[in-house]
């Protein structure tokens, strides 16, 4: 069941972490087909294969086949350049928050300069906070405050479906966030960094008080901050310097 | 579970067409709730009330409550002035073909003069032909050539969630197919001009050879010339006086 060709040469994932009913597995699948998107991950999920999911899927069969299993989201967006989560509600820490338009649009616009990645919780939950941490955008689908909760293969439904009509419009609606002719970060090299930096800051003695708030701060300013992988380098370069200086031996 | 209120004061009605998995029915009632609609009727569904159904609703519960069925979709829309049909094939007579967005403003346009219906057929078949022709127009999600068939309530969350954009914003994209002012005809009213129609014609000896097609192509004239309860009126009224010349009593 081959996908038509659309527009976007860069890798569009959707995935969904922690799911509880294969059948909503299957049910992403057949509308992501549906929507001419190819790429399902998932984390941890709790049964998968499973004939709930491929029954639900109704012929989707080449989606579930290529479908990957993954212990952690990190692994699951390491070679991804933008990522993006779904969630219903508002945090205390500012995160760029966009609705299904917008986040489509910034999907495509990014897939074009390297992977792009759609994440989704829990049934139950949706992504915890230190899984929106590792995002550098959330999504939250606009919905009767009432009645908020939406099931999780819907929402994929619903993303897809913008994602296919972004993908469908010739119009270039956002900028990418890295610079043209630069390549974009990835997750992978990204994580790096900041385990790179925590390093430093361990050594160094930086963290007096507890680090869990402090480093999803630094973290949301490196998301928006460092964009290609020559930025990824130059921090990197400067953190090596620091730990040479201070005595440490490659590799920390 | 209230809705919240939203801009549009004409009712807007899902109507799910011959349902074979009551799961369906339910998914349906948790999206159109999670979107802010709030009616929802079926025509002979295999399987309603059933557990299934309220499983997948979630705690839509008010909505499947409030669910109606009918026997015939005729009657299911009857105090509508404005039916669009789901379909995923394109048919030898030409119809107003709407995709989801352009069918979620008419839908609301159309739902200021009077009751909109979006109608959804069977799970394996789809909307028949002469279901499809009952409709003022048709909605076609676009979607993968390769792949096109969508789960019934994925659709309806398609075609919910863009009639919910939709009333969020104020932004009126299209003219109601009614003059300003006059009361819009209802499909009620509608069937009984055309049946007054069709009775005229069998009575003048018309018809020659069979029906259908002849019906189908003026019942599409009229839909879309036919707009308010005043045209019904003037075609019923000359329609009479045909029968009351051809020496007809009434009623017919």
């Amino acid at each position: 069941m081959a996908s038509e060709p659309l527009c976007a040469p860069g890798p569009i994932h959707i995935v969904m972490v922690g799911t509880t009913h294969p059948g909503n597995i299957g049910a992403a699948a057949r509308v992501m087909t549906n929507m001419g998107l190819s790429s399902l991950r998932l984390v941890q999920p709790r049964c998968f294969p499973d004939p709930e999911a491929t029954a639900r899927a109704a012929g989707a069969d080449d989606l579930l086949a290529s479908t990957t299993v993954f212990d952690d989201l990190p692994s699951a967006v390491s070679d991804c350049s933008f990522v993006i989560g779904a969630t219903a509600r508002a945090r205390a820490i500012e995160w760029p928050l966009f609705d299904s338009v917008s986040a489509a649009d910034h999907v495509v616009t990014e897939s074009l300069q390297g992977g792009a990645a759609v994440v989704f919780g829990p049934e139950a939950s949706g992504l915890s906070n230190a899984q929106l941490d590792l995002c550098h955008a959330h999504l939250r689908i606009d919905v009767n405050e009432a009645f908020p909760s939406l099931n999780v293969a819907t929402a994929i439904a619903i993303v897809s479906y913008e994602i296919r009509k972004r993908l469908l419009s010739s119009v270039s609606a956002v900028p990418s966030r890295s610079e043209k002719g630069k390549t974009p970060v990835t997750m992978g090299e990204f994580d790096g960094l900041m385990s790179h930096v925590e390093t430093v800051m361990d050594e160094t003695g930086f963290f007096l008080g507890p680090r869990t708030k402090l480093l999803r701060k630094l973290r949301r300013m490196f998301l928006h901050g460092v964009t290609t992988g020559e930025d990824v380098n130059i921090l990197r370069g400067f953190l090596t310097a620091i730990r040479q200086k201070l005595g440490y031996q490659r590799p920390r």
